[in-house]
Formats: C-alpha cells, structure tokens, sequence
C-alpha cells in the first residue's frame, strides 16, 4: 500500500497565484498546466479551492434564488437555527455532504450569482487529475477543497469534497506504534488535513485558489484509489446525524403520543 | 492584528526526529531547544504532540484504571455507543474537549500505563513558548496537538488541544472578500489546520513527535493571544452538543411524562 511508508519528513505547500476569472466552460487543467509551469514534481499533490471547479463547471444561480438554491441542493436536514438575519440551515447535500448552507456560497462569487458545490466533486478531481497526469507525465494527486464549519468546536476548517489520485485515509488499524502496540482505532483523513494545509497558504482572500503540496509522495498513487466520498460517514452510523434540538423533538413528540396512550390503555382498565 | 496580514506564500513544516522516552519531570523546553539546535527562524510554530507533554507532566494511570481513569476525566458525557469490545464513551473532558475516551490514550504508551491529556494544555503550551522564547530569543508560536474524531466524518485529524503566542482563529468576520464583499461567518481555525499539517510529517508512528511549521509568521504574535481552548464552542450554543440517540431519549422520556400527564388531565375532565 503506498500510503504505508513513511512521510519523508519535509512537507512544503505553495500557491499558484491567481488564474484571472474563471468562467463556464474553462479548461481548468489547462489553465493550472499553465500557472504551474514546470514546477511540478512527481508525487506532488494539487489543493484546489471547489469555488473555481464550480465556475468551470456553471454552477451558479442568481443571487436572488439562494434561499431556493440551498432548498434544491438539500437532501436532508440535519440542524436548523434561527438568527436575526434569518435561519441557518446545516443539511446534508447532494454530495453527501453535512455543511451550513448545503454549501452554496455567496462570498468570492460573481455579483449577483450565488456558486453551488460541483455536482459530483470526485469525478471532477478525477477529471482534472487524469488531465493533469497526461499533459505533465507525473504521478500527481488532486484534492477539491471547501471550507466548513463542525460540532463542538468554533471556526472553520478545510476539507476534502473531492479527490482522485491520493490516498484520502491514511488506514493505520492494525498497524503497530513505536512500543509494537496496536493501533486500534487511528486512521488519519489526511485528505482533509491537506486541505486544511493549504488552506493556510491560500487564504480565503487572497486569490490564490491552487495549492501544490509537495512532501506525501506516500500517498499518491493510482487513479482507482476512493474519492474524498470515502470519508462521508453514512448517517445510519453517525451518533451526531441529528442536531440536538432536532432529535430531543423528534423523542418529544414520540414519548407525547406513547405516552397519552399508554395512560389511556391504563384508564381503559380502571 | 498580527493575522490580518497575508501569508508569504510558502508553508514547511518538517520534524526534528525523536526525543528518546520522555519520563516525568522531563524538562521538554529544554529537550527541543536542543533537539531543534539552530534550525527555528523568527515566526516558527512548533507542534508538540500532546503525548510527550503528558508524559512530562507524568499524566499516567495503570492500565488497569483505564475505564475508571476515563470516568474521572469526563465532565459530562455526550455520546455513548456499545461494541462488541465495550462502550465507547464520547465525553467532555475537564480540558472542555469533546473526545472519545476523554482522549485518555493507549496507544505510543508506556507498557502498562494510560495516558491523560495535560491538566491545562493551554498553561502547558505557555510555559514552554515563553522558556523557548527565552532561549532562542525568537518570536516562536506553540501548538499542542492531539488526535480526535469528528462527527460526519470518517478518520481522525490531529486539532489544537493548547496553543500560545500565535492566534488560533484567523477571523475574517468584517473583512472583504476578493471581490469587495463581506466575508461574513468566515473564521479559520488555524491553529487546527496547523495541527493537521504537523500531523502528516508526524505521523503516529514515526517517533517525531514535534514538527516546525514555517511560513505563518502573520500569525504568531504576543503571549497575550487566546489559547486553543478559545476554539471549543460552549456547549450551550452547540447545536451538537448530545448525540443523536441520547438527544431524542431525553425528549421521549420528556414527552412520555407530559403525554401521560395531558391524557390523565383530559380524562379528569370527561
């Protein structure tokens, strides 16, 4: 397994610049190619923020639909919250995945336009990861980035929506630690600590929407390894797939009906 | 705000190997100021795997006092699941992190002995940034790491459990986006994305449990900034803060009660 050996104990992440405005139908892996220039090593890993996979692909609305949009992108609801602004809606999305919004974000965006998530951000990174391995030769690893908010703790991180050509779990149950004991429960999501990684060297400001990552060599390897899917915990085993309110409610109203007809059955008896 | 500049554009981070077995009372500051040499620069960020700064602290217990040893760190319990092993309990611990376990580790340990987090790893993280300053004559940044689970998400990330002389949340609140649009709910959670990076040159088994994270200058300020636990969301603004099963037990227990009560009531006026 590729991603059994050992980090090569440096890792250096840099940015592209800027690739000017993206628009529909753009040849993103052309334009990266072309921003990248000869700078590219094997085993080097690309970082690319979802924002401009979206725009490639026309994944926008006008601006005015947003609350619509977050509607349509919606397969679940998982947690709502009503604010001065109006209700933040947490939900899982057609992607699968758990995000404030469904992930429709309105922040970098054309005036007036609100982007939605790629439509099946794996097969973009897929895409984009083939292209980029033909037109350079290189055994290369593409990671589709978006930023999210999580449970229990304040501040956004970034994770993988998408990814091809890389290991997104670094699967070490089974495995021994330094003492020869067993790791039981550890298998790093190093897919979105990469994200996260780049994530400090590209801002959210600063025009910078590629990150190479250079130093996990170890982890890429073929096209056929999972997408950053993969890392999704089906909500059938997710002990938080709920907000709290929602599921303490959802008990509530539950116990009320059982709880009436309980003590109805027990009056039929008096 | 020291955070508010952009970043230089390039991010290393590499590992300055082992350290041999830490014992209690090892004066850790002292083992990385020898360990790193002459190699740190002026805005380094250093992060300490939690585990040696346990081990330090002689933050231990038997074994054998595991499942006790979680009990008496665990302030208030979030989630529970049964498993053919046992039950594993997602816990808030006096740390105020929410973690399996209360993050009482097993794994990299000594034989026989359980590690606890330290007692205040904010405190612990201040300590050893100010002897480090004081040594190097550096503007340095500390980041006590450790390993946690998520909800929604498959596979651990290494977060910030202590950190000093650096801002852990690179808060854009009020700022402007590339397009001269407010950035309004984006604040990243730096020093987890710190925490993660470290954590893929680190690794869990390779016996480098510190890393130099390089290139965030903009981020590492004066001693005054906010610890990690400045990231833990208070639990009462947590739209997670009980798991999916326990939430709705809670409100099927609530409902039952006032169910029976309504229907009693309403027989009482037949």
């Amino acid at each position: 397994m590729p991603h059994d050996l050992p980090p090569d104990g440096e890792l250096t992440v840099f940015t592209l610049g800027g690739f000017g405005e993206i628009v529909a139908g753009a040849d993103l892996a052309s334009l990266i190619a072309a921003a990248v220039d000869s700078r590219l090593i094997d085993g080097d890993i690309l970082a690319i923020t979802s924002k401009i996979v979206s725009k490639a692909e026309g994944r926008q609305r006008a601006a005015t639909d947003r609350e619509q949009a977050i509607t349509d992108e919606t397969v679940r609801v998982v947690a709502t919250r009503a604010h001065p602004g109006g209700v933040t809606r947490i939900v899982q999305n057609r992607q699968g995945l758990i995000m404030a919004a469904a992930g429709v974000d309105t922040s970098n965006t054309p005036d007036g336009v609100v982007l939605l998530l790629p439509v099946d951000p794996d097969a973009s990174a897929r895409a984009l990861c083939t292209a980029l391995r033909a037109r350079t030769g290189l055994r290369l690893g593409v990671v589709i980035t978006d930023t999210a908010g999580r449970p229990w703790r304040d501040g956004q991180t970034d994770i993988a929506i998408g990814a091809a050509g890389l290991a997104v779990l670094d699967d070490l149950r089974g495995t021994a630690d330094a003492s020869g004991r067993r790791l039981d429960v550890t298998a790093a999501a190093v897919a979105d600590e990469i994200a996260g990684a780049a994530d400090l060297v590209k801002g959210k400001t600063s025009g910078n929407p590629v990150a190479v990552v250079r130093g996990l060599a170890h982890l890429v390897g073929d096209m056929t390894l999972a997408g950053a899917s993969a890392l999704q915990r089906p909500s059938e085993t997710d002990m938080f797939r709920l907000g709290t309110n929602e599921a303490h409610d959802e008990g509530y109203a539950e116990g009320y009906a059982a709880g009436r007809a309980a003590a109805l059955t027990e009056d039929a008896f008096d």
